[in-house]
């Protein structure tokens, strides 16, 4: 057999442990009854290990070196590349310290999972002093050209680097803080946000119809910590959660897991035997979800087009006016929890995240000094006091499972979804009236085209420039919220 | 590592696979979206190759031959003796003769598909021809002491022969032909079966509960062909259809599949890493369905208890007495389809096809002949007359999947449940009251301790002789069925 189809075959073995992988845990957080889980998790750990040893293994190795061998052009050169790079990178931290950090990161979410419940911050510290230390080095042996955190960043944004983040994170918290100060002293109408689970089921199941999510090629399901996931690529599943007692996490949600979903269901299955079937970067995937969930979630015209609807549903908004909805829902405050934020505040947690991190790699903050840090920059960028760190530096799993790097992929999420969004209203007509009418089919296919369909064999940088004519600018995102709220404002 | 730690890990490895491959399945035909079949097909073919791999290459042949340099005892020995005959077994099948049968009997059964809806015995006859004669080579190759059936019966019911059989079926034709008799003449009532969704879902879910199913090692889920699957030991899950015609299939179907899988939730633990964490044989397996099924979702006490919930949740019960619904319940009516039969003459169908099998297996019958063949049994056996193949031969997949010796196995459930049934009213008092009061757990421990949690370390017959202290006898069951159809027809 040749080289080439070789290559194929790997990677379409690797797709079948992939498969089985994400459908058991999509059943462990969907379905599955409580007393498979001891079972479910050797079975998950072996095929696990079975499938990372066919992507680092001898006989992947010497696949990889008959590759090296061959003349390759176009697709199959970038899938080699990728993956040599992907090699080569991992190949340069000794199998011991490997082997003994992923032991640490086990062991150190657990314990950050008793210490978050206890408010324990002494209980985490010495795990996380024990991370970033192995963090520091491994930035080491990976290398860089500029600053450690670079090295960092490759894993999530590959390309992207602490000299192209400063100014644009910079440029952000600045007009945050612009448009913080506008509202200043300005109030939020307060709604009633209960709705019953039927309800809530209902209003999911037509809004994702109503966008085109494809249910021929994915489902919804309810389940604790919603996500998405794809079991193969005509498979791609969201979930969500049922609060009574707040709509808006399950329907906003629930359109941000779709929008993930869909890039899945767009890449162009050519690419999965050469392992480019996956999103470009954690930024590009965050885009499209964020797309959904903000620039047509919560746009003014699908909203208003289906307040009706939504009334006949949820009788407490009976004689509330659409405005006063449309303002409630966009409600900005300044808050404690990342995951609980407005599209305002949501990067400016993401911010203070990375200005840590930052400094923690290069060592100008120790890992003590951090609570104290965090709830200074938590005062300074958002005007709030952080009365725990149940409710501060320890509200993020990432850190305990050393995650370094991850944070940034959220704001350049919002970053990238403005972008796009500017770009496809060059592009496309009427983008509002198409949105407030149901018509997503125009949007879809220019996602797909742009984005979706090339999976990870663009890199994030140029699949943005292709798209928008641009390289990456924060001017867009600025731009809309400025807008966005201005408008609101006005409304209050 | 140790010999007999590398055995154990042997089965762990496969116990993963295996929970992939059937929850992959379960997902199939529960809840896949349709655009994943493709890749779920590829997914699954890949990860049933690569089990099979384990469990029969170099590999695997080395660590059978460390294990027989062994001294074993117990469990251990049991494990090896059995996987080394099924070892031994596959062997004698030259591996040409057996990849060309596999691509033989999967284009037989989508063959057959079509042969069936097109009432078409012509389209499906050469590919039973080439299977019969397969299966006579094979037990050529396998070898027999008395009969070549026996060879076949191997597979599905370990030590069972014809010369057992023989008398067996024998007597228990005889059996039904003279219940048949005294029923003859008789009407039994005619009700309306019918339901909603909704009803026969809270319907099935109540009577699971009440005996006790365990939904914390299972769930009930909707199919279009019902089956149990044990997606690893302690999650093993039933399946139904709801037919809005006919509540029967449903609530019944549902204890049939909750029987299997009461089964496989009591096999102990740890068997599965001796490879002997499975049912002792089929004929055991549908046993302990039919029990649930038959001897406790037909029992008189355990309708009659529930008589009045029965009535309030299907209007059409009303005003109809409960000896009405019981005698409805437990029509006899000889027909044309097995899976239609009812309790009575569900083992005529099977005699029918055993006979006919091993017939073929002889080649005393001719595959040309068997239609005819069919219909002239279906006539003499149950008095009915077969208007098309497709009601008579064609209508079972078994033969297209090469599967001879399986129908006994159906049969033998019948005779095994009620030997148990049997016994279990002679180790425990007052069934009975328990069956109508709800209180199974000394009937699930008793059928625990006698049958489940052994698995497959002991033999069917072994099983038996320890539970009831008899060997394999049809007594028991002709003494329940005449029992019980003599108080029916006084009611008719």
């Amino acid at each position: 057999m040749n080289t080439l189809q070789q290559w194929r075959d790997h990677f379409d073995a690797l797709g079948a442990y992939e498969e089985a992988v994400a459908l058991l845990y999509w059943d462990m957080r969907t379905y599955m009854p409580e007393q498979s889980a001891p079972n479910r998790s050797k079975s998950l750990g072996f095929l696990s290990t079975e499938s990372f040893r066919r992507r680092t293994g001898e006989q992947y190795q010497s696949l990889l070196g008959a590759m090296g061998q061959e003349t390759l052009t176009g697709l199959d050169a970038i899938s080699y590349e990728k993956a040599k790079q992907a090699f080569d990178r991992d190949s340069k931290i000794p199998e011991a310290e490997y082997q003994a950090f992923v032991t640490l990161i086990s062991e150190a979410e657990s314990v950050w999972e008793k210490a978050k419940d206890a408010n324990d911050w002494a209980m985490f510290e010495p795990f996380l002093e024990k991370i970033v230390a192995t963090e520091r080095k491994f930035v080491e042996y990976w290398g860089y050209e500029n600053h450690p955190y670079d090295a960092l960043l490759h894993d999530y944004e590959p390309g992207m680097t602490v000299a192209q983040l400063d100014p644009l994170f910079a440029e952000l918290r600045q007009a945050i803080i612009t448009l913080l100060a506008d509202l200043d002293g300005k109030t939020f109408p307060k709604l009633d946000w209960s709705a019953d689970r039927e309800t809530q089921i209902k209003l999911n199941h037509e809004w994702l119809n109503d966008i085109g999510y494809d249910f021929t090629a994915g489902r919804l399901d309810e389940t604790v910590h919603p996500f998405q996931t794809t079991i193969n690529r005509k498979d791609a599943r969201v979930t969500t959660k049922y609060d009574q007692a707040d709509y808006r996490n399950s329907v906003f949600g629930t359109m941000h897991e779709a929008g993930h979903a869909t890039y899945e269901q767009g890449i162009d299955p050519e690419l999965d035997s050469l392992g480019l079937g996956e999103g470009a970067s954690m930024g590009i995937h965050e885009s499209q979800s964020l797309f959904f969930e903000n620039f047509i979630g919560r746009n003014r015209g699908f909203l208003e087009a289906r307040y009706t609807g939504l009334q006949a549903a949820i009788p407490s908004l009976t004689d509330v006016p659409f405005e006063t909805f449309y303002a409630a829902v966009n409600e900005v405050k300044p808050s404690l929890i990342r995951i609980e934020a407005d599209e305002l505040t949501y990067a400016m947690h993401i911010i203070i995240r990375y200005e840590l991190e930052k400094r923690l790699i290069t060592g100008e903050l120790e890992v003590k000094a951090l609570p104290e840090e965090w709830n200074r920059l938590y005062k300074e960028y958002l005007g709030v006091d952080v009365p725990s760190n149940a409710q501060g530096v320890l509200q993020d799993v990432h850190w305990s499972g050393g995650s370094f790097g991850y944070f940034p992929s959220y704001a350049l999420g919002l970053v990238y979804s403005a972008q796009l969004n500017e770009a496809m209203r060059r592009d496309i007509k009427d983008i509002d009236e198409l949105i407030a009418s149901g018509s997503f089919t125009p949007i879809k296919k220019w996602l797909k085209e742009n984005i979706h369909q090339h999976g990870k064999a663009k890199t994030p940088a140029e699949l943005i420039e292709a798209a928008t004519g641009q390289s990456i600018t924060v001017q867009p995102l600025i731009d809309y919220l400025t807008k966005k709220y201005t408008r609101v404002v006005e409304t209050l």
